[in-house]
């Protein structure tokens, strides 16, 4: 299963299919809006985005605090070119009001564009066909495609629009969308050399420059004349009798990347590119991501929804991936204006193992993206009181911090160990260092350092007071459990790696500590703080505790909380949540997936038992987490049905806000599940491991993963296959015995076989 | 020494003076600027404000969570009607730019107004004397008059102004003062029987009508004619030869108090009081006042500077409260725009006890604001997420929290148990039970009923769990002692209420559970919790620990924070501080004056001795409690010191923005440390207790108070004499043994006496 269909118009999930037929490139977004408009009564989000690309507003308070950030980074939607009116005999084309058949759209996770079609009869009782077929190319960047096919008797009227009136969508009632609808103004559209229409504008506060050159191809000579020069509506509109091919070809750009001006830019993109007919580009598509998925691909055999539900997540997450070391992925990749375009940890902890495991570039241009905005975190570190190391943000664009409520946001130390981890994990796959060298270890010792800043000692244990965890229902709490163990990580391997660099490069060790004046009693500390690291736990109940009070807080009602009263953070104030024995995510569970060998084996048994009664899931960073712990624990079933949460969550708009963009995380947490989850893979300091299950109503499932230079392709159904396709042979560890792959291994399935008792998965 | 004399003009604390001289009657404040005004670059707030009138303006967040206030309340600044400009041969007369002597200018305690006189000499030479008298009428709430009287030669022309171009002093760079410049926008100017100004305005969004009468008496037929009718700013003009006197009768009135519309209310008091000359205004302001300093002086003996800082206090708390049950007391009085005219607990625990003692009608009136405001408490709770009872608010005027930063604001939840506080001790004072059945019990039931749902049950003890204590610098946690124990104390007397009512007056009682719904299993519940009340304690220390976690956050480095990063407030991010156990203001040490006896004598002393290592008295609430603390513990050196700091808090200015209004909550402070700190005055539950020391530069102390239908006089000086002015005897402890008063006692001093060795005070 390629692709993700819809064969019926239901007006209520218009922005949901928006979101999820969203087209992009990791630097453009589109959303799957009809070209040709809704009625007004229908809600739409139509959305045109550039990953990275934002304005400034000023951040609101009525009592504002020291050091509370003063201005905020969003992402502003862009000019619309989506837009294409078609006419049949002067009747104006709309799903809405006329009658149509055979209406189908898709989106093709293989080939890499959309298509809609449908058979339209006019009001007159005449028929048409027409299909739109679009496409935002991986191969260039700025380059969006649009072809429209008509096929009708009588006179067809089309007009391609560019609309400048951009506004972004606002909720009031939502605090996870944005609230400033104007960021960009309309600047200037022009017409060049007659074909080429260039429209550009300015974002309002930052003053960069975007712009979007348009031309068309048409079959016929159609053209009627383009309209709206000078205006913030341009519009070139063909005529003809008879059938009729329209190709768009549309050049976003903006100042942010590129210090030319965005009309040249624009321009010389769509002269290079119009040579190109719509089906070329479409198979420069392909080839593209013929070499995605033959290294990303995870198959599921015998259940196709799932593995439609699989691809989908990978597709999207490689359509929303920043690749160029400036950007990053956005919560909401490229599908929307849920948190304004902003980057979270979400990127270390969700989405960056899903390309460190089959796309090693792109992971790095993920971490590279932190390391360039060091600056930033070094500048934040020092307005929250640290005299030394960098606090990286909670939101954030550039690398700025863009959370205004502190006690959800900023408060989360924990980023600075999860994208610390990120580095760590990123060695441990590829055995880098040179990379360490360049990128890893300044950011690695300067979140290390931080720790040194945050926390002291007490009775002779490091403790970490007055932080938010990952779980943000349990706020400003003292020693959470999952900070301090990722800061001991984090500080462990600050010191391994500052030994390994003095044995392995002196020369750039030196350079790193100039640079950031590191010096050797840091060290000392370091060892010191990780080795007597706090690390709460509770010996009645044998498990972390999430925090040091966490435990000793009230239940929450949880009988008494009827549906839609979830999640709960948009029907209880901050406070009552808080004071609870209510966690919105994954959190102590979260620690023990990532870091399995600081605990043992029933600790993490009993925490999963024990937090999961007291999870809501109200974020989509969760259920995931569940899942892949459920297996670690040998639930199978439940392991299972929290992959189907997860793996449908968008698809079915589980959490009512797909509209606003699809959860990331989430569909990293998806890939994660099967490779992470079913087949129970992790790295480890000197090999990996792996423990696979299968559930019983798949035929079995395959993955491919890189490992330090070499390819192995895992494939689970009635055994454990793993096969060495590139690379020498290694050491690795299944179901905790230890083998040695030099071609291929077939291990027995152990736990829940595809026929297994134990369960009717 | 009864009065504030300032003998040289210094621009710099022109605004600080301005706070200094308001007048002010409880309902209208004039803050004390130049009626002549000054040059353009001299900052002034010149101030005229209505105790309780309010506009109403959305609250802002970038992120608002659910339950956060929509708007907030904001007192504006008043149309101006103190402007007086006088020219002398055409030469405008001012202080800045022409030469004078004998300058001074006076505030009058015992009379109840000010003074500002100087002789001028004009660039021509020519000698002219001018002297401005002002007061704010106790007995016409809405008058405040001013009189000038000019000596000179030649031609003098006064222009005397109302002037409708209002707005709010604004500071971006500090989170107390306010940060709307315009609430208020002017609606009408008109001249009526040719004589009367009248101006009027509405605020912006409450649609609230205010409006200035404005009448003159001149001594001389002068008049040249009243410009500006119809326009925002009005002025009368005066022309004669030689010697002059002007008084200017203004009459402001509002549309929250009052239902008739402002311009009649205030003609009809114009008309009514504009027949008494200024002098007769002055002897019914002296007689007003003689009454209150009959009851409320507090005479030191032997030290005028500290006298006259007593007498300042005192008469600034008259001038600041509200006596009509539906106004407060702001934190700034009257007396500038710091808080934006708000009220804070700072009454019930600084100001209430002040007026307690020698005016209760006073007093109930602040307590029955409260219980007017019930309704407002009650749907804070239920946003809040509690099914039951109330939450006051932390700053309000309406009694609408109007706190936008929850963690330092609404999180106190101890304000419930500070305003139960306030009803009990005057009940325990005044014995009053009909008071208690009209307005105490269903404050004291309802604020108890939340303890029961904030808190519950750990191991056996009753635990509240994040909240915030009066330290607003250690936000959100566990187990505030000071909340505990004003918990317990509340639900204590909620119990001991219910029975006493049972008993004496069950008609009340049960009109009362009617209307609140509350059942005798409540009253089981609140007994089973303030059994069990939790109470922090450090067994090492062997003092009560400010919170649960308060003893193991790390040291604040006072060494290395230079005395410019003080407040801490306006230079760290609230994460740092709260980080650290550094404290704003007494709270374990508040706690241990309100309750002393819920605790034992160590730890008491304990208690101070380690918490004032990290105090910084960042808040203006904390020197008075500690030096009233540090009598309490034999510290008398410092009990002295910080007496000397409360004391002249605002008279030298050392917080740095009494220019935003008086710390009104340190007023009280200063009263309290006569009474409460040096004389150890305590009311208990069937006696009052003193335990008095004198200060060895003093001669000595006195002052009256009123127990139970009792009028007492309490003198300290070599001994201690109380004598019973009124009322039957009855039993008292001094220095803790019993004693009957039946007439007078004299009692030896124990502790530092005057001339005592063990301390050079």
């Amino acid at each position: 299963m390629w692709k993700l269909t819809s064969s019926f118009l239901d007006p209520d999930v218009l922005p949901v299919e928006e979101s999820l037929h969203t087209l992009a490139n990791g630097y453009l977004g589109i959303r799957g809006c009809f070209e040709e408009g809704y009625p007004h009564q229908y809600t739409s989000i139509r959305g045109t985005y550039i990953n990275g690309f934002y304005d400034l507003v000023e951040a609101k308070y009525s009592e504002k605090q020291f050091g509370f950030p003063e201005v905020q980074e969003k992402m502003p939607n862009l000019m619309d070119a989506q837009t294409i009116e078609i006419y049949l005999d002067g009747e104006r084309v709309s799903l809405f009001n006329g009658s149509y058949g055979n209406y189908i759209r898709t989106l093709y996770f293989d080939k890499g564009y959309s298509e809609r079609s449908f058979e339209y009869q006019t009001q007159k009782g005449e028929n048409a066909f027409i299909r739109f077929r679009r496409m935002v190319s991986f191969q260039v960047r700025e380059l969006f495609l649009i072809e429209v096919e008509i096929k009708y008797e009588g006179q067809i009227l089309v007009k391609s629009y560019v609309k400048g009136e951009m506004s972004n969508y606002t909720d009031d009632f939502d605090p996870r969308v944005g609230e400033y609808a104007k960021l960009l103004d309309w600047k200037s559209s022009s017409l060049i050399d007659n074909v080429y229409m260039v429209m550009t504008a300015r974002t309002r506060n930052t003053d960069f420059e975007v712009g979007c050159v348009v031309y068309h191809r048409c079959s016929k000579e159609a053209l009627m004349g383009i309209e709206g020069v000078h205006e913030p509506k341009m519009v070139a509109i063909y005529s003809t009798k008879g059938s009729i091919a329209l190709t768009k070809y549309c050049a976003y750009s903006d100042g942010r990347h590129n210090q030319e001006p965005v009309m040249y830019r624009g321009l010389d993109i769509i002269k290079e590119h119009s040579a190109m007919c719509f089906d070329e580009h479409l198979e420069m598509q392909r080839i593209y991501l013929k070499d995605f998925w033959h290294h990303s691909d995870i198959k599921i055999y015998g259940n196709e929804l799932i593995q439609q539900g699989v691809r989908f997540s990978l597709f999207q997450l490689l359509q929303s991936v920043g690749k160029d070391g400036l950007t990053n992925i956005a919560a909401k990749g490229l599908t929307g204006e849920g948190y304004e375009g902003h980057y979270f940890w979400d990127t270390e902890i969700y989405i960056l193992p899903v390309f460190q495991l089959s796309q090693p570039k792109i992971a790095e241009k993920l971490l590279i993206y932190r390391h360039s905005t060091l600056e930033h975190a070094r500048k934040e570190a020092r307005v929250l009181g640290h005299k030394r190391g960098v606090k990286y943000p909670w939101r954030t664009i550039t690398g700025r911090e863009c959370s205004t409520f502190f006690p959800a946001g900023t408060a989360q130390y924990h980023i600075n160990g999860d994208i610390a981890y990120g580095f760590i994990q990123h060695y441990l796959q590829h055995g880098d260092l040179e990379f360490i060298c360049r990128y890893g270890a300044e950011v690695i010792f300067e979140t290390a350092r931080l720790w040194l800043e945050i926390g002291h000692f007490y009775e002779g244990k490091f403790m970490i007071h007055n932080v938010t965890g990952p779980d943000e229902y349990t706020c400003i709490v003292n020693n959470n459990y999952y900070t301090n163990v990722i800061a001991r990580y984090n500080l462990e391997w600050a010191v391994k790696f500052y030994r390994l660099l003095k044995q392995k490069n002196p020369q750039a060790l030196d350079e790193i500590i100039l640079k950031i004046q590191l010096v050797e009693s840091e060290i000392d500390e370091m060892v010191k703080a990780y080795q007597n690291m706090y690390l709460p736990y509770d010996e009645v109940l044998k498990i972390y505790k999430q925090d040091d009070a966490f435990l000793e807080k009230a239940q929450w009602d949880f009988e008494g909380t009827p549906e839609s009263k979830y999640p709960l953070l948009l029907h209880y104030h901050p406070l009552t949540i808080y004071r609870y024995q209510v966690i919105k995510q994954a959190d102590t569970v979260l620690a023990h997936f990532l870091l399995e060998d600081f605990t043992e084996e029933v600790s993490i048994k009993n925490a999963f038992d024990y937090y999961e009664k007291v999870t809501t899931h109200d974020s989509s960073l969760s259920s995931c987490i569940y899942g892949i712990m459920a297996s670690r624990c040998g639930y199978y079933e439940k392991a299972y049905d929290y992959f189907l949460e997860t793996v449908r969550l968008d698809l079915d708009n589980t959490h009512g806000n797909t509209k606003d963009g699809l959860h990331v995380a989430n569909l990293g947490g998806t890939a994660l599940s099967v490779v992470f989850g079913f087949a129970g893979y992790r790295i480890k300091n000197e090999s990996i491991t792996l423990s696979p299950w299968c559930p019983k109503t798949w035929n079995g499932y395959e993955f491919m993963l890189q490992y330090r230079g070499r390819q192995l392709q895992v494939k689970v159904s009635d055994s454990v296959k793993i096969e060495l396709l590139e690379g020498e042979k290694l050491q690795l560890k299944v179901y905790g015995q230890q083998y040695e792959l030099d071609k291929v291994l077939r291990i027995p399935l152990e736990g829940l076989k595809r026929d297994g008792q134990s369960s009717n998965i």
